[in-house]
């Protein structure tokens, strides 16, 4: 039987102990897990962030996997721990959208962490990571059935996902999503959706020609490409698209075809 | 029979292959290690800071886990390698305070780490994580018998716990051990021997209102929390309060009472 | 039977959910792997910095590790994927010299990656990591011949390797090889070939003295040491020598025996 699967996407950090902590508490019950870190490093607070690297990462994992994410800016507020069934694995974490890419995608059943069994006591008010989402995920990773950990929840958070709008027959109006490492302006415009298209505009910045591959840019050129998440991207070849053009997540865009 | 835990706190950072050579050595000595990473993010040579990290930490393993810490200023000198027993656990590293924190709480016994047969050779001069403290945890972890990695110790390092002082009848001095990523000042100050307090103090900031949860602060309002550390905290809710203050470790703190 | 090692160097960073999509493919075809980070925090781009890294950790492995570097500016054009063979180890990624050090030391094969049902389909154009490296690797590691994955090449890439160049009867000049986090400066200089020396230079600094151990040096002094990596290093103690010397990687110095 291959070791069971268990992600972790939160807004710890590296430099503090509280992902350590987790991954003890996660040891304890599911010593043979293989713990895989998706990122520490979402921006503090950012639920959207956190929900876009989720849904940028489920679907290469295989079925069964239990993914934790932990951008908790209520954590001991009312607001609700919940176990997410959807796409044949399990999301964790509290009801605040950051699961809201895969709610917006996938058939889902979304259940709330009540059966404190499943607890490590005593529960702090500051950090259910460890307290709460560590220990619930660590036993459903070890087999133990979603149905346990609590009942259907029907009036879960469902954040306003960020689809483009259309403003006339040939213009559509976008969101960045993301600005990745290498300076990549990932946009929520579906590749797919837009095979063809005149331009591409951020602000004062455009790009018309669509490539296939960084390297088929010229030196200083600004390009769109189909990026390996699926959505339309501007890019530099080695260079920072989002420095040249001076941007960042959750501003304007706009596709012209 | 689940695989055995071995942790790295480390000032080591994340950009270097110090790490990776590490994991390395501990790979080939104790094949099904589960390695599990703290942080590498301990500020260069800060002892203290790395003391705090892995004390925050051990109780949330398991009775076996190894610990490795190195923050090693010391490195070639006549400074000590060593092996504390103590919470059913292990810990490897320099004896120059790294588990202070350790020591002061829990009954441990502190062995010298001697016997060659457990180093990788040639032992370098400047990387003792990789050429002592990772083979010598890699056979703790594999079930060599701490008896067999040295004689006990009597005269290890016991670095001055910074524990508050009584300033007057309602005075309590204390230090700040930890800004975290989210700027939350941690204080020395246990949340268990101030059940109630009237004003939390750094510099010129003061707080007055204990609270239970983040959320529970109103926007801007600087708070004190009984933090998942088990320690007096400082903190802004979705904001820095260290930043806010213009505070950092090792600065000074009071609590009236 | 211990589980297969698999290691991964890159420059994605830590930010972004790149480097979780290549791990949820590789558990995916091999769930056991042991897979270990060398480094992410590669500068992007920086095939030379990649290629360091990963020379330096490999011979710290176990036989039949399988070591995936992904430094990789022309992902997407004509630059060829390959797999080396090298040390009783496994090499897979571009062909852009990542690997270059290992070939300048070690016997070698190089084979061209082909066989594409070893690939993850549709193959993006962006993100060969995902689809291509990890699942090859991945394969490999479950134990696939490295012949079964495509044929001989005899023209991959060698870089220049920046051996030092001899100037004059006493006079050697070499490259600064890296940075590390403590500031040390990593020479090209192989401390085993000089084993003594007068002087070695960068731009207007200085040292003339060899040491054993950073403890060695006096507060503030510059020293020469024979590093971990097996190359001559200047340092500090407990202090940066690369901001005192105002210098980075791929910087010009100079050995007088």
């Amino acid at each position: 039987m291959p070791a069971p699967i268990l992600t972790l996407t939160t807004d710890f950090g590296l430099s503090d102990h509280y992902v350590g902590a987790m991954k003890g508490v996660i040891l304890g019950i599911c010593p043979n897990a293989q713990i895989v870190d998706i990122s520490h490093q979402v921006s503090p607070y950012a639920i959207g962030e956190g929900a876009f690297t989720i849904a940028q990462v489920y679907r290469y994992f295989p079925a069964g996997t239990v993914h934790v994410g932990v951008v908790d800016p209520g954590v001991g507020s009312a607001r609700r721990p919940i176990v997410v069934e959807a796409a044949e694995q399990l999301f964790v974490g509290p009801d605040n959208g950051v699961f809201g890419m895969i709610l917006a995608r996938e058939k889902h059943t979304v259940r709330l962490i009540q059966n404190r069994q499943y607890f490590r006591e005593p529960v702090s008010h500051t950090f259910h990571g460890r307290d709460i989402f560590a220990p619930v995920a660590a036993h459903l990773a070890a087999g133990v059935a979603p149905s346990r950990i609590g009942e259907i929840l029907a009036d879960y958070v469902r954040p306003p996902f960020a689809n483009p709008r259309k403003k006339d027959a040939r213009t559509w109006e976008g969101e960045i999503l993301k600005v990745d490492r290498f300076g990549n302006v990932v946009t929520n415009f579906r590749a797919d959706d837009f095979p063809v298209l005149e331009e591409l505009t951020v602000g004062d910045a455009k790009a018309q020609r669509l490539v296939h591959s960084y390297a088929e840019a010229a030196d200083g050129e600004l390009v769109v490409i189909g990026g390996s998440s699926g959505y339309l991207e501007l890019s530099l070849n080695q260079g920072s698209a989002a420095e040249k053009i001076g941007c960042r997540a959750g501003g304007v865009c706009q596709v012209r075809v």
